[in-house]
């Protein structure tokens, strides 16, 4: 909790929520993360020795994988073997304190280990349950592997992405994650309010291609109504006009005026109001009708001066534009800097690896800058603080346990499984 | 509510929850509209006559905008004049029932209205308040329109985006309005989750470049750590292989089998097992490296059969693995039928409009399939019903609405304003 300088007291809004995390690879440790980001304290559960899949992704940092690092820090790591009794019971006393338990295994693979939705709902019935795979837990794919270009490709964004001219393009980011990641939260939060008022946790049910379809804006819509598929158009917009990139002297810049007043002010900024009386040119329709002429026109202009220069007059005449940065230009843009939307993230070594941070700016929790240090854990590294934690509060747990094993055997066998 | 064959009462989480929709075009909307699909009641405030802006963009149904249909499905509307005191104190009276607002414009427009976040705050603190605009509501460039393509563009997935050898390419889908209404979402839900342990509302100002940053995935830390800026790849993954298309004889199709045992089981598949024991192929790195080598090896196979029939054989292997599906087989595709992901959505005509569905598929909620008809409402289309039930509740309202005018007078004064 921190103080800001009006007094204000601000706290992230899911503190005191605990998450028991089992996902690996992408989706579910996105989705965790961001739960995480908001305040809610995760315990990742990872597989003994190698733990998740992608401490062994590139890019690396003195051996430890940065891929892994982007996507867990600030959470804790246990590493637990479902075979192991003992194992299973700290398991168990984990998730008697958990309020979200997050996985995102094939459906099938966490009842088969004794963990599935169901069978928590009656053992644990105050918890949000959410599974993320690829087609979902019911329906005819359901048992199929989903991947991130698997969903891209099948459902409809990459027949929609690259130019006309060249082949379908994959999303230069794991669209297919992160879709189905950002609904996930959804799902939970709206989980976690609905028990606020009915004490009853849920089973979310999460499908990375269901999501895929839920992000084609109206892709459906207009194949729906116009009877014709929608297809591939570069850089530019499907139905409006000008919204796409120009040539100026040293490179390509955007210019999206969909509306026709904006046409007239980006026709002055340019220096060429005429082009906006144009009768080709005068609507939103007749430019999407007519845009080969009309981009004519404007490269006929922007070709004599350099991207920042028609920025610059664009900018001054409220006109939307925009460079395409590469990467190398996001990681210092001002407005980005200015919105504490970076931060560190470090393992084991020193050397400390930048990510985005948190875009959820609320003016009730703390935010967080380039400043800031965030650790990603080590494959169970937080073991002992967990049993420590466990034992402490144990009392509380002795009549759910189930066991004949006190706290000190626990703490020896779960050691031992480690 | 419904309830379902084992006797479980349904109902959706957010049943109950009022929410005051200023925004239009697609960030805010789409936001609303996942609200309302998880259950809340949406008051969408439209201006007078025109309503919101895509009820001017096509497809059109009998001269209706489907594009409006698509994202406001399931919402109310009411058309106010800020300008009229009768409009402005109705609008008060809809507050003191709201739980959440939503709005899109540039930051400072609703302050000038006299309903800014601040502003709210002090009148109706149990409010949770989201803003999305471009940039965010500071920074130094809070002031610029932000639209999806710009946003795209400056915040790096068009640089990402596209094959290596063609200029950059958009995401074809608006992936800067929808990645910044599931972030709003995703605040408004933590906010609502907040008030209900603290009973305080609070501001989510939500950024659209914020929001792509969040989404770049690792490209900030690959940059970070190999000091190489990450560019297009076409259809592959940058750092998995196989993770991209491959010629069949009739087409392409994708196979994701970015580790050893999947690339073990593809070669099996495919039926040429030696090409899994190459030396260049050994390891997912080596194969990123020699990826055109690779492609060759499994190109000389996948040709001599249809896309279909190595669809068959990879699925049965358990290898990921996809066609490039148009949106025409996406709105047909089983799974996403068997899932319920298409609804219709109708306007003042008889004609319904195909548009995807709510991929939050929660146990304790009713979900939707393509036999359910959900409206769009006309501008305005709800005054009279929305009037009938303040005044129904006058009662409670009175001494909040400091006016000397009755329930009469207000009715006939905000009619005079449609």
């Amino acid at each position: 909790m921190a103080e800001n300088k009006t007094g204000v007291k601000k706290r992230l809004p899911l503190e005191g929520i605990t998450v028991i995390d089992f996902s690996r690879v992408l989706s579910g440790p996105y989705c965790a993360m961001t739960l995480a980001d908001l305040g809610a304290r995760v315990i990742k559960i990872e597989r003994v020795g190698t733990g998740d899949d992608t401490r062994a992704f590139g890019p690396f940092v003195d051996d430890e994988s940065a891929y892994f690092m982007c996507f867990n820090r600030g959470k804790e790591s246990i590493a637990l073997d479902f075979k192991s009794p003992r194992d299973r019971e700290l398991l168990d006393r984990l998730l008697d304190k958990a309020d979200v338990v997050v996985e995102n295994f094939r459906p099938g693979v966490m009842a088969r280990l004794g963990y599935g939705a169901e069978q928590l709902a009656r053992t644990h019935p105050h918890i949000v349950y959410a599974s993320i795979s690829g087609f979902g837990h019911t329906g005819p794919f359901k048992d199929l592997p989903g991947y991130d270009t698997v969903v891209q490709a099948m459902g409809g964004v990459m027949s929609l992405t690259g130019w006309p001219d060249t082949q379908p393009a994959r999303v230069g980011t794991a669209f297919g994650d992160l879709g189905a990641a950002l609904f996930a939260v959804i799902g939970i939060l709206a989980g976690l309010y609905k028990r606020s008022r009915d004490a009853q946790g849920t089973h979310v049910d999460i499908a990375m291609l269901d999501c895929q379809a839920a992000l084609m804006e109206t892709a459906f819509a207009r194949f729906d109504v116009e009877e014709k598929v929608p297809t591939r158009t570069g850089d530019a917009h499907p139905s409006l006009a000008p919204f796409e990139s120009f040539a100026a002297g040293d490179g390509r810049f955007i210019i999206a005026a969909g509306n026709d007043q904006l046409f007239l002010l980006m026709a002055d900024a340019l220096g060429v109001p005429e082009v906006a009386l144009d009768p080709l040119f005068l609507t939103n329709d007749l430019r999407v009708q007519n845009r080969g002429a009309m981009i004519e026109a404007i490269e006929r202009v922007t070709r004599a001066a350099s991207v920042s220069a028609w920025l610059d007059k664009l900018n001054e005449a409220g006109v939307p534009c925009a460079p395409i940065n590469t990467i190398d230009k996001v990681i210092d843009h001002p407005q980005l800097l200015a919105r504490n939307m970076f931060i560190q993230v470090q393992g084991k070594s020193e050397r400390k690896v930048k990510t985005a941070g948190n875009p959820i700016k609320m003016n009730t929790s703390p935010d967080e800058d380039v400043t800031v240090v965030r650790r990603a854990p080590a494959v169970d590294e937080h073991r002992e603080a967990i049993l420590a934690e466990l034992m402490a509060s144990s009392g509380a747990y002795t009549s759910q346990a189930d066991s004949e094993s006190g706290d000190d055997e626990l703490e020896r066998s779960t050691g031992l499984a480690a």
